[in-house]
This record gives C-alpha cells, structure tokens and sequence, in this order.
C-alpha cells in the first residue's frame, strides 16, 4: 500500500504513491540540452561589454585577473522599490504595505550560454561568495526583514532570461510561510531541548537509504517527505541559523557541494528545469537554537493540479529512497 | 509604487505589482480552443459505451430520460486505496500513515469533446447536485477527515484525461494548509466575534470594485490580494462551514453562477487552463460560527518561481480591481 508521510517541520503531507511510482529514469527531460547559443549575445544586458548600457549599476564584483567572474546588479523590473519606508494601513480586513526592498540579480558567469551545472567548482565558490556578501551588505538595511536567494532554471522553473542568474530579493515582512516553519521549529526546540533540522540530519546520515552526496560541512539527501520527484536538501553539519554567517572554508566546501548536486542532475536527468532556494532565518534574529539554514532544489518535473492547491497535500509518483540512489550512483 | 496586500485569513503576502501591471487581456491564451476533437473518442473510457468494459464500477450517477449526464467512478489509478484501515507509524522525525481513503472521478457529461464552460446551466446543476451527494455520502466513511473537490482543466492545470471530468479526493488527514486557515479563522472569530468570510464578503459588496457577478446565493470576485491574475473566489452568502449542506434551490443557483464565471473566462481569455476547488469544513466538525466553504477558480497562467517556492509570497503582475473589471464587463 502507498503511504502518506509528515514533513515534521512543515507538518505537510505527502502521498508517496508507491504503487504506481515510476522509475527514476522516467523523469529525465525529453529533449537535449541546448547548445546552439552563442557564447557571447549582442542584446544580452547580462553579457560582457554591455554592463555599462544595458544594465543597471551593479552593486558587488567579484573580479579575477582584472576581469569579472561574478556580478550583482538591481532588477532592472524590480518587485520591490529600492527607495522608500515600510508604511502599513489596515482598513477593514484589508492590509496592505508599501512595497520597499531590494530586487537583484546575480550574474553567474559571463558566458552567455553556459549552464552552470557545467561550471567549476572554484566558479561556484565565487557565485557563493556574492550571495554571502550581498546578504550580510543586505542584512543592514533596516527595512529588510527577511533575505531570500534563489535560482530559476528553465522555462518551467520561470525563467525569462537565458544568461545563467540567479536572485536576491530582501522583503520588509516575514512571509507567512517562513513564520509556520519557524513556530513548528520552536516548538519541537521547546518539545526536545533539540533542533529538529540537527535530529533530522542526524537520523538521515544513520540511516543513509536518502542521502546521495556528502562533503567536509554539507549533506544533500531527499526528504523523507519529499514534495515531489528528485526535490533535495542541502543541511550544513554545524549548527547555525543565518546563511551569512557561513565561514570562508564552508563556502568553498559549499562549492564543491552545489556544483556536484547539479551535476548530478545535468547528467541524471538530462538538464532538467528546477529551483534553489536558500532557507535562512529572518534578518531580526539573532543565532537560533532552533533554527537551521538550508538549501532546497526543487526540479520542476511534475506539475501542481487542482488536489494539491486544493489541500496542500502532495502526490509524489517517486519514492525518495530510489531518487537517492539513483542520484548517488551518478558519476560526474 | 507597488503594494504588498495580505490575505487575512491565510495571512500570505502577496506583491501587487502595480507599477509594471499588464492589461488584463495580456493574459488570454494564445491558442485556439482546439474544436477538432471528436464528440465521441473509441478509446475513451469516460465515453458512453465504455461504462462497463473500460470503467470500474460507478458510485453514483445522474440520469435524464433513461440517459446518464454525470456519472461518478472510482479512479482506476487511485492515489488512496478504499480498502484498509488508518494506521499511523512514529519513528523518530519520520512520522507516516496509511494511505487510505476515497478517489473518485466525476464524469460531467458524456460528450468527449465538451468544455464544460459551453455546458448549460442545468448541466452545472446536476454536476453539482453529483458533488452533494457524493459529498454527503463520503463523509459516512470514518476513515475520511476531509474531502476535497476539485478540478483540473488544461495541460497546465494538471488534466491527462480530456474528456470533461473533476475529481473527489477524501483524506485520512487534515492537509496542514487547511488547519492553519482554520486556525486563522478562529483566532478571527475569537478576537470579533465574526466570521472573517462573511466580514469579506460584506466588505467586497459594500466595496463593489472586485465583485464580477452576483447571484440570488453566491457572489463571485477577485480577492483583495489575489495570488496571480484573474484569480478569484465564489463565496455563498449563506453562512455555513459545509459543502454538503447546500441547499437544492442553492445548487441550482450555484449552478448559474458555475456557469457564467467559466463562461466569462472562456470567452475574456480564450478558454484558459485552470484549477477549481471546493474549500469545505473538515468532516468531523458541525457547522462552525467561523468558518465558511467557498470555491477558489485559479487560473493557470503565471508559473511559480523559485521566489514563490522560497518565500510563499507571490507576486502577482495584474491589478485584482482591473481583472474584475474586465470580467465583469464581458457579455456571455
């Protein structure tokens, strides 16, 4: 019989439909990558030679040998408006708030056909190096409650630009979301004298069946209540809740971490469309107890339908335990 | 500039991006509505004349003239299994239940090549006169804690069937999401002795600038902080918390209002794809002071994004006030 398993921090719940699960191999992406781009394209603002006119300025770089391997720069469409304060009105049951913060956009690499699976280890340690800054820089902006980086990748995961990027967006409130996952962290803490993410990954290294990479500072594995098919977690071993404060050998060993994790699915599943998102806490706490940052890749392979926005609940058709393993045998 | 409305009863954020806002005949679908299927499909197990060879046994069904209009049948791929019992298993972090319950599809007529916003409002009353009974009948089973009907109309909403169906999951649980806006809504309740529905409700008819159309018993509208365009919701004016206690004049209304606000979204912008679903009480509660059922029509035109993944916060490129507008004024 399919079961339904608890996300303990998230309290969701998932349908593992282990009856008709398909194989891993099922959910490769059909067609091949592209790599008919050019290397360099006229009308990119994201492209060497066009940072001056095309885009706005940047705001960190992260030069070598004189030339830029990593730049931030402002959303040139921003969702949030840079200048301005944080002014709340309440009518009624309606509540609104200015919509101030900050919008950016982070350039991976200069090559403008470059999928960043494909990039070294030492790129991804720059690429990490940005969000690290850029965040702690962010984190002083008093407006600014919470700093979300994440990665769209592919048509699917809701890109519009082509030129590798990624993005940072600092919001003046704590979305909901993060506040229920947070109560439920507090409360296990208050519970077991223990944060859950570290009882998790505690439990994840003993048993083993999920995880699929491990280096020095980072574990990646499935979660036992995986939301969907290949959907990963990145834990750090040590204990700390705020992504900026990562010290400069976890970052490099971050590197090593990413870049293998998306290799992985380059070359398992055929350069699949997905999301990272770097779970951190709001900038207003101090080191949390209770707390753990993490990283989630979510490929986009599967889609949401009426059942889940109807529910939250979730039908994952592959088991965890099988996308671990295949994902593990991957040779990169 | 922009504004970040809140939901008050689910509490999410949402970024209203006024300033790059898109006209809201931007989002009709490119393609044609494809008209080139056949009325009746050989293979199609939906099909009249398939009933007995290609369908598992019906639950229910509605008949005119010794005709059936709606059948209702177990999915042959159920995503719970109607045979077991609740067992829930606690090992450490990892918390797992049986996945037993209800899976049903609904027939909503027998014309293969239908789309249900061009069937006629009888139609709808009798679809929706197959969900109360179905309903009413499901909540009997003691293993169920909450049903949920929805459908999926369109690749993009999730649909690998094309002939016209919804779909009725009953759940061993109560999805998380649902707690938590039961949760919210009886905080709500506590703090002004109100149901926080009807206090929206009375705030939108009074308002008027997102209501798009109005029946005897229901109203439909754009909520105040839609997540993504043209996403709204169909309130009953009628204070009660359960779907199954919907009265017989209230089906026939409801099936009025169904019918014209599929309509409207068929002819405003092309047929697009999108999800309904059915927000009902959970089943073992009697009708609650503070909540109240409703059906949410979620369009499926904007992807979600790792900032969406990441955040739960969406951010939604069109003015709720101007999608209300235009579907209000297109004639049917």
């Amino acid at each position: 019989m399919s079961e339904i398993r608890q996300n303990i921090v998230t309290k969701d719940w998932v349908i593992i439909a282990t009856e008709r699960a398909q194989r891993p191999d099922y959910f490769k992406k059909e067609e091949k990558p592209n790599t008919m781009l050019p290397e360099f394209e006229n009308s990119c603002p994201f492209c060497p030679g066009n940072e001056l006119n095309m885009s706005p300025e940047e705001t960190l770089r992260i030069d070598k040998n004189n030339r830029w391997q990593v730049r931030i720069i402002p959303n040139k469409f921003p969702a949030l408006s840079r200048v301005g304060e944080r002014i709340r009105t309440v009518e009624g049951t309606k509540t609104k708030l200015t919509a101030v913060g900050l919008h950016e956009v982070v350039i991976e690499t200069p090559i403008h056909n470059m999928t960043i699976a494909n990039l070294s280890q030492e790129d991804f340690r720059n690429i990490i190096e940005s969000y690290r800054l850029r965040y702690n820089q962010m984190m002083e902006d008093k407006r600014v409650e919470m700093i979300i980086i994440f990665k769209n990748h592919g048509e699917a995961a809701g890109t519009s630009l082509l030129h590798p990027h990624s993005q940072i967006v600092a919001t003046p409130v704590v979305p909901s979301q993060v506040r229920e996952r947070f109560n439920n962290a507090q409360k296990y803490f208050d519970d077991n004298f223990e944060c859950v993410y570290c009882k998790i990954l505690a439990e994840e290294l003993k048993e083993g069946s999920r995880v699929f990479f491990e280096t020095k500072h980072f574990v990646a594995f499935i979660p036992y209540a995986a939301l969907s098919p290949f959907y990963s977690w990145i834990y750090p071993k040590r204990h700390y809740s705020c992504f900026g404060d990562i010290t400069d050998e976890e970052v490099s060993d971050l590197g090593i971490m990413l870049q293998t994790t998306l290799k992985k699915y380059y070359v398992g599943l055929n350069d699949p469309d997905y999301n990272y998102v770097i779970r951190s806490a709001p900038t207003d706490s101090n080191n949390l107890d209770y707390f753990h940052w993490y990283i989630s890749v979510i490929p986009r392979i599967t889609k949401t339908a009426g059942f889940e926005l109807g529910s939250g609940m979730y039908i994952n058709p592959s088991l965890p335990e099988n996308d671990a393993k295949f994902l593990k045998e991957i040779k990169i």
